[in-house]
C-alpha cells in the first residue's frame, strides 16, 4: 500500500515562470524516459517477482521514482504558475495572449491551451506517455538488463536538462534526480550479477555453431575491428556466399500444404496472376496525356 | 546502400499450416522485442554513429536482423499458407470459413480477415508496431546498455516460442534466431567495455552525497538485504523523516512571480475557490433520490 | 513523497490459477477506466492544483488509487501463478503449453508469450495504457466532472467483472475496489458543488440567443421529448432551413487573401482543375478490360 | 442517414491569413476535446441506445456536433489559406518559404509539410486523434456523465481559443461553438436527472462498510477538510495502520497452485534466484574501471 | 451542416444473436479500412477542397460515408443484442457469464467488458481507430490515388466478411456496402482523370536521368521479368558497382562544420572513444562465471 | 537476406549545419510518407507474395527504399552535426545553449533533447512512426494500388521539403529521391495493369442495382457535375426520400432475440429508462446556483 508525505523529497525552488523551458522538462515528467516510465516499470516487476530480495528492492526504488515524479512535475507547475492564469482569465490586452502563448517556443502552447497550465503525461513533443515504453518481459535476467539500461538513459536526459537550464534551483533539483539514477543503476547492477549464472539469460542454451559467429554483413568501405568481432572467440564470416543459408538447404521457405488448400492457392494465383508478357497501357500513361490507343500489346 | 539476395539467411521448413501458431510467431515480426525494432534500432543508430568501429559493427548487426525479419515473416507466410486461399476465393461450404477463422485462437482472425493471410507489423495482439518501442537516445554508453538489454530480451521471446513450438523446422529456425541474439549481446558487451570509463553513463558526475544512499521506501514487512542495498558501499536510510526533503529545505514548491502574475492568480484562486464551509446538495445526492430541499447547508 | 507499505490495502485470496480471466481483470489494471488511469489523473491534478482543500483530497485519493493498482495487480499475478513457470521453465510435453497457451481465451496469450505472466500495463485486448485516456485539462469546474464521470465508469466496470467471476475472493476484493470508486465519486461530488457557481464551467458566459437552443437535427420518425429539449426553457429549432447560417450571412466560409496569395492561389487551382466537361477513360475502365481507344470523350 | 446541406450552420468570416493560429485551433478538430471525438461520442452512444428518448436526443447532439466539426474546419482552411498555395507552387524567393514555414509558430510546419495546408485530424501538437479519446462504456448512468463532463471540457477550450484571438470574426464563430457546449451540457444532465435513482450508476448495491470511508492518505502537512471527507455521512480514516488490510486477513495476495504448478515455479525460483549474501563484481564497476579481481567476495 | 434522418440508407436484418460476428465487423467500423476512416477522409478533404466540383463529390461522399457507418454500426449492435443485457444485469446462473464472454472467440470480449455491447470505435482486434491511418496530403493528384486506393481495400475487406457470413440478411447489407465501394471507386477514377495531366503528381518534373531506371536490387535467383522493368521505356542496373552512388562523388555524407562545432565533436568523440585494441572483459562475461581476473588485456 | 554497401546510393552533400531544416526532413524519415513506410509496405508484400515476378518487383524496390532510408537519415545527421556535441558536452556559456534548442524552430527540441541529435523514426512532429501508417491488406488488386497511391504521396512531400530548401546539396539529393518515386509508380502501374481484370478489385462482383448510383447527398446549393456523377453510365439519386432504405424494408435493423435474452433486455430498458414526463433538477442547476427546493416536478 502506498502513502503519501506531503513534503517533496527535494525542495523546488524555481527562480522565475519560463513555460518554453516548463515544456522541455517535460521529457522526464511524461517522456519515454521519464519517472513516470520509471515507476511503472519498477512497480509491475515488483509485483510480478517472487524472489523476496528483489521484491523488496523494486518497490523501494519504484516508491522512490514516484517520488520524483511528484519533483519534476512540481518543477513543470512552478515554471508555467506565471502563464497559468492569464489565458483562464482572459485579462490582458488584444493580442498578448497569444503572442506569449507563441512567443514562448517548443511545444509550451500546448500546454496552455490544452492543459491549462498543469503537467500534463506527455513528453516535450505532445506526445501522450505510452505503456508501450515499458519493456518488462518477466524474465530477471533479462529485466534487470533492462532496468540498468533505462537508468542509464534517465541519467543522460537529465544531464541535457542540466545543460540547458540556468535557474540554480532547477538545475540543483535536475541534479539530485540524475544522481538517483546513477545509485539506481548500481542497485540494479549488483541484483543482476548476485543470479549466477545470468548470461545467456534465461533457460535455453545457445546453438553453439551460431554463438560466436561474427557476420560482417556491411562490407565495401575500411573495417575497423574490435573485440566485438576480433580475437580467439569471433569465427568472422565475410564471404557473402557464407552468409545465406547458413544451417545448409536452399534458403528457400516451403510448407506441405494439403490438397484442398492446394487447390484453393491454384486459384487464387491464377485469379491475380500478372502476366509479365505483355505491355499494359496504364493509369500513369494515362495521367501523361499519352495516347491510350496502343491497349495491351506485346514486347 | 543494401543489396538483396532472393536466399533467405536460414532455410525455413514448415510441417503444416497453423494460423493459430503463425500469430504468436508474429511477437518476433512486428512486436516490441521482435526483429523490426531491432533492425530499426541499430541501422538509425549506425547512421548517427560517428565512432568508426562501432558505426561498422551497428551496421553489420542491423543488416543481419533485417534478414531475421525476413526469415520470421517467411515462418510467419508459411503458417497461414495454407488459410490463406480460403477467404479469399471464398470457395468452402457455409459457415466452415468463420469457423476456421474463429476456431484457430488467439489473434490470428486479425491476420486472416484485415490482413489476408500476409504478414503484418503487428505484435501477436494486432498492436501496430511503434516506433515508441526504440530508446536510442544517442548517447553510446547508454545506447549500448540499451542494446544489450534489447537483445536478451528477444532470447527470452524465443526461448518461449521454442517452447511452445512442436514443429521441428519452426524450432530449428527459432533456435537459430535465438542464437544470434547472444551473439549480438556479447558484440554489444564488448563495445560498451571498450569506452572507458563508460559509467555513470555520460559526462557529469553525481553529486556525491546521493550516489551511495539507498531509500528503504517499502517498509512494513520482512526485509530481505542484498548486495544491492548493503556492504560498505550503501548508506541505507530508512527513517521516514530523513527520506522527505533530503536537500533541505521545507519540502515545498515556490517560484516567484511577477506582482501581474500575481493579480492573476489570485482572480483565478477566488473564482475557483471551494468554499470547505458548506454542505452542498450535490448531483450525486439529486441521484440517489435524495430531497434536494436541503440545499446549501453549514455543517 | 510517497512511501510504501509490504501490505496490501486489501488482502488477496484466490483459488485457483486462471489465465483467461486473468486476462479480463487486466482492463481494471492497464485499461482505460483502470486504477493506472485513475491514479495518474488524480496525481497530476494534485501537483497543478492551488487550492488547499482540493489539492489535499486529490493526492489522498491519488495515494488510494495507486494502493488499488496494486490490489488489482496482485490479483492478475495470482490467478496468472500456475501459468507463469511453465512457459518459462518449458518442461511439458510435446504441445501441452501451445495448447494451454491457445486455450484460456481471450487474450491471454499475449500475457504469456510477451510478459512471462507478469502484470503488463495494457487492456483485456492488449492494448498498451497510453496518457491518452486522461482528460485532465486544468480547469476545476471541468476537471473534477470529468473526475466524477471517470468514477462511475469505473465502478460499472468492476461491475462486470464481479458478474463474470466465480471466485469467492476475487469476487470480493473486487467489491471492495468497486465501492470505493462510489466514495470518491460522492467526495468529487461535494468538491464540485463547492465551488459557486460552477456552471457554465469557466469564466465567460454563453451567448444568450445559443444557449437555450435546441436544434432537431435528427428527424423523419417519432420524435420522443423529455426535459431535455421540452419545457419553457427550451427553444426547439426543427424547421431546416433555421437550422443553417443560425447566426446570419450566407452560410459559407471566407477570408482576406492578399494579392499575391490570391496569385499563388490561382496558379494552384489551374494546375490541380478538373475539367467536367470531357468523360475521360481511367484506370478502372482500363482494368475492367474496358476499351480504352475512346480516350477523352465530350459528352 | 446523414444528408448535406452545403451551407454551413454558422458563417465563417476571416479576417486575414494566420497559419500560427490555424494550428491552435486545431484542438477543436481533431484534438481529444475537439468536436470529432464530440461527435464519434454521441453518434456511437446513439446507435446502441434502446431508449426512445435518450436515443433521438443522441443523433440530434451528434449530428449538430458534425456540422461544428465542419466550422471549425472551415476556420483553419481560411486561416491556412494564403500559405497553401505558397508551398505547393514554389514560387518564391529562395529561403522565404522556409522562414516562412518556421515562423509561423506552433506546430503549423506540419499542417503545411505533411497536409499541405488542409485541415488534418490532429490536435495542436501534431498528435493524431484516436478513439481510445473516447470512454462510452454503453451504461446510460455513466456515459451520460461522461457526456456532461465532455461538454464542460469543451467548453473551456473554446474559452481559452477565444482569450487568444483577435480576428473578431473567429471569436464569434468561437463563441456560437463554446455556447452550444453549455446548451449540449443542460440537454445531457436533464438526460441523466430523468433516470432515478442513477447513484450509484449501474446496478450492484456498494458494500456499506466502504461506501462512507475516506482514507487520508496524504499526511504530514495542514489539512483542509471540506464536505469531501467531513461532516455526518463520512468516517474519516487516519491511522496508517487502519489502511492496510481494511477487510481483515494479512494484507498479502495468495493462491492455490497445483503440485505441478508447484514444481515449476520452485525451479524457475532457483534458477533465477539472488544470492544476497555475495557482493559480487558488476558491469558498473568494470565500467568505472574499478578492478575486477575482487571477484564475488562475502561480505 | 449535416441533418440526420432516422432510417438507415439501407435495411438491417439480423437473424440472432452472435457475439463473435459482430466482433469481425468491427473491422468495417473502426478498423483501418472502415467506414469512418472513409468518412474522415473525404469530409476532410472536402473542406481543404478549392475545385467546386471536387468539393461537391467530395461532400456527397463523405456524407454517404457517414450513413455507412451506421449501417455497420447497427449490425454490430444487432449482433450483440443479446449478449448486451446479461453482463449488465448479472442475473444467470454462476460461471454462465464468463464461459459465454470467453466462448464467443475473437476479441469479442473486449466488446463485452469493456463497451458494454455497444458499437466502439476500434477494430476487431480492439486497436483504437486513430487518425493516422488517413493519408490525405492536400494534393487532389496525390490524394485522388489514395482514395482510389481505400475504396479497393474497403471493397476486399467486405468480401472477407460476406464470404464468412452465413447470415442471409448481414450477407445482404454487407453486398450493399461493398458495392457502393465500387461505385465511388468509380467517381474517384473519373475526378483523377479529370485533371490534366496528373502524372506525374504534383508540380516539379523528376530529373530525367533517374526516372526510367530500374535498379535491380534483389539478386541471386531467378528473375521474372515484366512490363514493370523490361521494354524500352525502361533502364535495368543491375551492376551492384552502378547501384552505389549513381549521381556520382564518394557515396559519403559530408557537411561543413564551424570550428567550435568542429572542437566539440572533438570532445564527444574523445570522451566516447571505443578502444579497438583491448579486450575488455564485460558483463556477459562475469555473467557466465568467468573469471574476470583477466581484467583488460591486448591481443 | 540483406547485404550493405558502406557507401550510399546518393552522395549527401549539405552545406552547413542547420538543425530546424533537419526536423523538417523527418517527415521522409519517420514520417507516415516517409522511407520506412516505403520500406516496410514492400518488403511485408515481397514476404506474402506468391507471383514470382511481383515478388522479384517488391524485393527491388523494398530494398531501394532502405537505401533511401539511409539516405534522408543522413542528411538528417549532417544538419544536426554542428548541434550534437554542444548539448552532450555542455560547454557553451549560461543560456546559450538554451536559446540555440529553442531558436532553431519547429520540434528540432526534440531531436536534440530527448534523441541527442540522432535520427529518431518520427514525423517531424515528433510522433513515433507506427505501422498503422502501412495499409497492406494481402490483395494485390488493391495493394498495388495502394502502392501507387504512396508512391504520389511520397513525391509530393518531396516536392515540399524541396521548395523550402536552399541548401544545393540537400536538393539535388532530395531530387534524386523524388525521382524514384515516379520510377517506383510507374512500376506499380505495370504490375497492376498485368493483372486482367483488376477492376473490381477481387472476386465477388458488385451488385448491379448499385455500382452505377451516384447518391447526391450533399445539397443546397450549386452543383457542379463532372464524369464522376453525370453521362449515360451513372443514375443519379437527388430525391431525399429514394436515398433512405434503398434496398426496400422500414430503414430500422432488427434482430431475432431468444425469450432470455429478450427478458434481459426489458429487465435493463427498466432499469435505465428515463422518464420524459418529469423535470428533473439537475446538477447544472445546482451548479448554477438555482434553487433545488423545486424538486422532480411534472410540466
Amino acid at each position: 500500500m502506498f502513502a503519501h508525505n506531503k513534503r517533496l523529497q527535494y525542495t523546488v525552488r524555481v527562480s522565475e515562470s519560463n513555460p518554453g523551458l516548463a515544456n522541455l522538462m517535460l521529457e522526464q515528467f511524461g517522456g519515454p524516459q521519464g519517472e513516470l516510465a520509471a515507476a511503472c516499470r519498477y512497480f509491475t516487476q515488483a509485483i510480478g517477482e517472487d524472489d523476496p530480495g528483489r521484491k523488496d528492492m523494486l518497490f523501494d526504488i519504484a516508491t522512490e521514482e514516484l517520488s520524483h515524479l511528484e519533483v519534476i512535475g512540481n518543477i513543470v507547475v512552478m515554471l508555467n504558475k506565471g502563464a497559468k492564469g492569464r489565458l483562464a482569465e482572459g485579462v490582458e490586452e488584444e493580442g498578448e495572449i497569444y503572442r506569449s502563448i507563441t512567443g514562448a517556443g517548443n511545444d509550451s502552447h500546448l500546454t496552455q491551451v490544452l492543459y491549462g497550465g498543469g503537467p500534463p503525461l506527455t513528453n516535450s513533443g505532445g506526445v501522450p506517455w505510452s505503456a508501450a515504453y515499458i519493456d518488462t518481459i518477466g524474465e530477471p535476467t533479462a529485466d534487470l538488463r533492462s532496468n540498468i539500461a533505462a537508468e542509464a538513459r534517465a541519467k543522460i536526459i537529465y544531464e541535457r536538462l542540466i545543460n540547458l537550464t540556468t535557474d540554480p534551483g532547477v538545475k540543483e533539483a535536475l541534479g539530485f534526480l540524475m544522481t538517483r539514477e546513477v545509485a539506481h543503476q548500481k542497485s540494479f547492477e549488483k541484483a543482476l550479477y548476485s543470479i549466477t549464472p545470468n548470461f545467456p539469460p534465461g533457460k535455453l542454451p545457445g546453438r553453439p555453431e551460431f554463438s560466436s559467429v561474427y557476420y560482417d554483413m556491411s562490407q565495401g568501405g575500411p573495417e575497423v575491428n574490435g573485440p566485438w568481432n576480433s580475437g580467439p572467440d569471433w569465427n568472422v564470416v565475410s564471404d557473402r556466399e557464407q552468409q545465406v543459408a547458413v544451417g545448409g538447404g536452399d534458403g528457400h521457405a516451403s510448407v506441405n500444404v494439403t490438397p484442398d488448400e492446394d487447390t484453393t492457392l491454384a486459384q487464387m494465383a491464377a485469379r491475380t496472376a500478372s502476366d509479365p508478357s505483355k505491355d499494359p497501357t496504364t493509369g500513369a500513361e494515362l495521367g501523361m496525356g499519352a495516347s491510350p490507343q496502343a491497349g495491351s500489346k506485346p514486347h
